[in-house]
C-alpha cells in the first residue's frame, strides 16, 4: 500500500484524545468532505480497545500484534498494512519494544 | 484569550513525535501559509526540554508548572494561557495529576 506522509487540507481538534493513562494518544481529524479520522500512537503495552463503528487501522510506523475479539490467533501488522475491526467489537493489540503509529479510519 | 477548538485547513503529518518514552507525544501540522505548529500533549511526569528556535507553548486543557532556564521561580499555565521561550535555551515543565495539551507556535 502507497502511503502519503501526511493528509493535506484537513482541520485537527487541538486536545488530544488520551486512553490508558497515555499509552495510546490520537489527535482526531476531519477531513475536506466530512470524514472523520485520527492520527495516533500506541506505545508498548498490551491494550484492549472497544469500537463503536467498525474500524480499519493502518500502520505507518512500527509494528504491533492484534487479536480480534472472539479469535485466537495474533496477527502482526506493521507500517503500510491495515487491519479491520467489526463494529461494537474489540482488538487486543500487544506493542512491543517500537511505538505503534497508526491512522484509524472510521468506517 | 479565546481559542477556537480545532485548526482548519492545514496539513497533519500521520506519524507521532514521541519525545520521553512517550510522555510527551505531539503531531506536527503545517498551515496553509506554510507556517509550522504541532498539537500535544505531555502525560504527568517532569521533564526539561530543549528548543531550538523561540516557541509559545499555548495551553488547550490541563495545566503545567513552567520554570525557564536561568530563572528559579517556577510559574502556572493554564488553558487558553500562553508562555514564551527563548530559542536555543530550555525549560523544566511539571504536570501533575491531568495530562497537559498544548499548540506549540515556533516563532
Amino acid at each position: 500500500m502507497t502511503q502519503t506522509a501526511q493528509f493535506d487540507g484537513v482541520s485537527v481538534v487541538k486536545k488530544a484524545n488520551v486512553y490508558f493513562d497515555g499509552k495510546c494518544v490520537s489527535h482526531s481529524i476531519v477531513l475536506a468532505d466530512g470524514t472523520k479520522k485520527s492520527v495516533g500512537v500506541i506505545l508498548p503495552s498490551t491494550l484492549t480497545f472497544n469500537t463503536g463503528v467498525p474500524e480499519i487501522m493502518e500502520g505507518v510506523a512500527g509494528s504491533c500484534r492484534v487479536r480480534l475479539k472472539g479469535e485466537t490467533e495474533w496477527k502482526n501488522y506493521g507500517a503500510g498494512e491495515s487491519f479491520q475491526v467489526p463494529g461494537n467489537s474489540s482488538f487486543d493489540i500487544e506493542v512491543a519494544d517500537e511505538a505503534y503509529h497508526y491512522v484509524c479510519h472510521f468506517a
